[in-house]
């Protein structure tokens, strides 16, 4: 690059690599488990209620602080409205967390100092998490989990040279890509042991037996994140948000956009919150195909993680997994690969209809029928 | 603050004073003349399509980079689509190009270098401008206006110590709070002699004479934003853009959020460009109102700035301004005061519907009649 403009930019942003996110494409037809966005599509009561909003108020300014969601969602988890802070989708709070809590490495010299610009997060995890911490200029500490994506335990992290200081720590939980859960207590020790601020990104964590929602509340360095997209069907929405301690949480709201939330954004998330049973319902209905898909799938050859979240993650017999991706979006399948080398045998298949998972099976028995 | 979680948060942002955005009441009643808000609601066509747009695809992320509205947006630009960049509201747009042009004060050194970490504004002009700036951790430089709020030609500039080499320097054109409007052929002188990057804010450009839009396809340091909030009555669906050189766009893409813009707020604002004559008929009622409603408070003995945008800035007689705006709040009408030295002896007002224009005049003949 080396226009005008481009000079203009700063050098730390000229090198960077964006996030690549799953693809959206518009082909008719096309079953779409790539992005475990949620099959079903948000109650019908939430839909109404969207709809009912759609008038003249579109012209007025949000809430800024999304005042009733927060309240409605303090009463949920039983905690204070400071406890909680509302996102863009869980995306911007993670963005916003690096930006509150870790320095930029250029203004860091030293050991100590370094963990004060330190990104930590476990890998493979979510891959978002290395992208944003580069575009802070922060450094970045992945922490390799083992083939089995289990927790390490406290022991394990002092052996490996865990950062006990690192000023901010991300864990998916359950984890990303792998699917794997992970035990409240087991996170608590992790939470424990560590000083700086751990950030628990619980995305998937309505698909998982445990939650570590109470952690927030408990530890003044622990901030518990949620979204709307997934498990509540509202990823167009963008609807996150995060709890923990009121200190925390304030920092994150003196540098957020100030009308950070959309309008609809905020009475969507009301209306799922005044319909909970009805998503139970629907987590019940996605829990049962993804047993069958592991136990179909685990009957055809493959290598199926046991998984808390609605998605697999599963090595295919025959030929690599890059192949199997072309393969199966040539019968107009869409799941996801990565190449990172710890998964790059996977791949992640988000849990669908069963009708969907019908027609993957079909195409997988096709693509590679067992002798 | 002395927790262990607020130990935990960078100096840089425990020490901010957050932006305080204008009140959104919930009060029945209130005539909301504080936050230039357009009073017309949406077209009906831009409701239906919008309710129309509330179904199952609410499940599924949105188009990440909005195509469909930068393909549109560049048919009515005349420009490409890689000169263009959809945001969370135009606010996002501002904290992406501070984000990307500036450096962080704490990395550089010396003179030259200084400007490198510079934010640079005539003031007054939008206070959002130095929030972002502290945000950043980057040098903010305002450059007074004149009690006329014109705009400082070349001369001036060099006089008075313009950074010409700031990184980034905010023009909000036509100005906030002021409402004064600035001509295109001074803006580019502006431009022209600028080094750094040039973001001229046009977030109330339908209201004003002329726009300098094509300074930013004509310049490779200059960017223009545009909001859909104000004078497309869509505050709620937080969606504005920026224009520029494609390489200035292509690092604000790789620094923002993957899915920035919520996909209701996509099809409101596509489905507005498909019904401009609408708005423009909207934009015409609204300057007739501005234009009455400036006469009869001159006759009352205000002192009216001329006003290119959707409100006036008007020093009231009498009692002091900030007592006049709690008078008012006791009539129900809400308007604006700035405790800036500059503007604090000037009400901001928003120009609502005829009736409101009437509802003010009556409630402002109430609190100091002209003898």
């Amino acid at each position: 690059m080396a226009s005008r403009a481009a000079s203009l930019v700063r050098p730390l942003v000229r090198n960077l690599h964006g996030y690549t996110p799953g693809e959206q494409p518009r082909v008719k037809g096309l079953i779409k488990l790539n992005t475990n966005e949620n099959p079903y599509p948000p109650s019908p009561k939430v839909l109404a209620a969207t709809r009912a909003a759609v008038d003249g108020r579109l012209r007025l300014y949000p809430n800024p602080t999304a005042d009733a969601l927060r309240t409605r969602l303090a009463r949920l988890h039983r905690c204070a409205v400071e406890n909680l802070i509302i996102g863009n989708g869980s995306d911007e709070l993670l963005a916003l967390a690096i930006r509150a809590f870790v320095e930029p490495a250029d203004s860091t010299a030293g050991r100590r100092d370094r963990s004060r610009a330190t990104v930590q997060y476990f890998w493979p995890s979510y891959s978002l998490y290395p992208v944003l911490a580069g575009i802070h200029g922060a450094h970045t500490a992945p922490f390799a989990l083992g083939p089995d994506f289990a927790l390490p335990n406290v022991r394990e992290l002092r052996r490996r040279r865990w950062d006990f200081h690192a000023a901010l720590t991300l864990v998916t939980t359950p984890n990303a890509p792998s699917g794997r859960g992970y035990a409240t207590s087991d996170l608590d020790a992790l939470c424990r042991a560590t000083r700086g601020v751990v950030l628990l990104d619980e995305a998937y964590v309505d698909f998982a037996r445990e939650n570590a929602l109470g952690l927030a509340l408990r530890h003044p360095h622990v901030l518990v994140s949620r979204t709307f997209s997934k498990a509540y069907s509202l990823c167009a929405q963008r609807v996150g948000y995060l709890v923990g301690h009121p200190d925390l949480i304030a920092a994150l709201h003196t540098i957020r956009d100030s009308y950070n939330v959309n309008g609809l954004g905020q009475a969507a998330a009301l209306a799922t919150l005044a319909d909970l049973p009805h998503y139970r319902r629907n987590f019940r209905r996605l829990l049962a195909t993804r047993e069958r898909l592991r136990r179909e799938l685990t009957g055809l050859g493959w290598g199926v993680l046991p998984s808390e979240t609605n998605f697999l993650l599963a090595r295919p017999p025959g030929p690599p997994a890059e192949q199997w991706l072309e393969r199966l979006r040539a019968s107009k399948i869409l799941v996801r690969w990565f190449r990172s080398p710890e998964v790059s045998a996977y791949l992640r298949i988000t849990v669908g209809t069963d009708a969907e998972a019908d027609a993957l099976l079909k195409a997988v028995r096709k693509i590679h029928p067992l002798a």
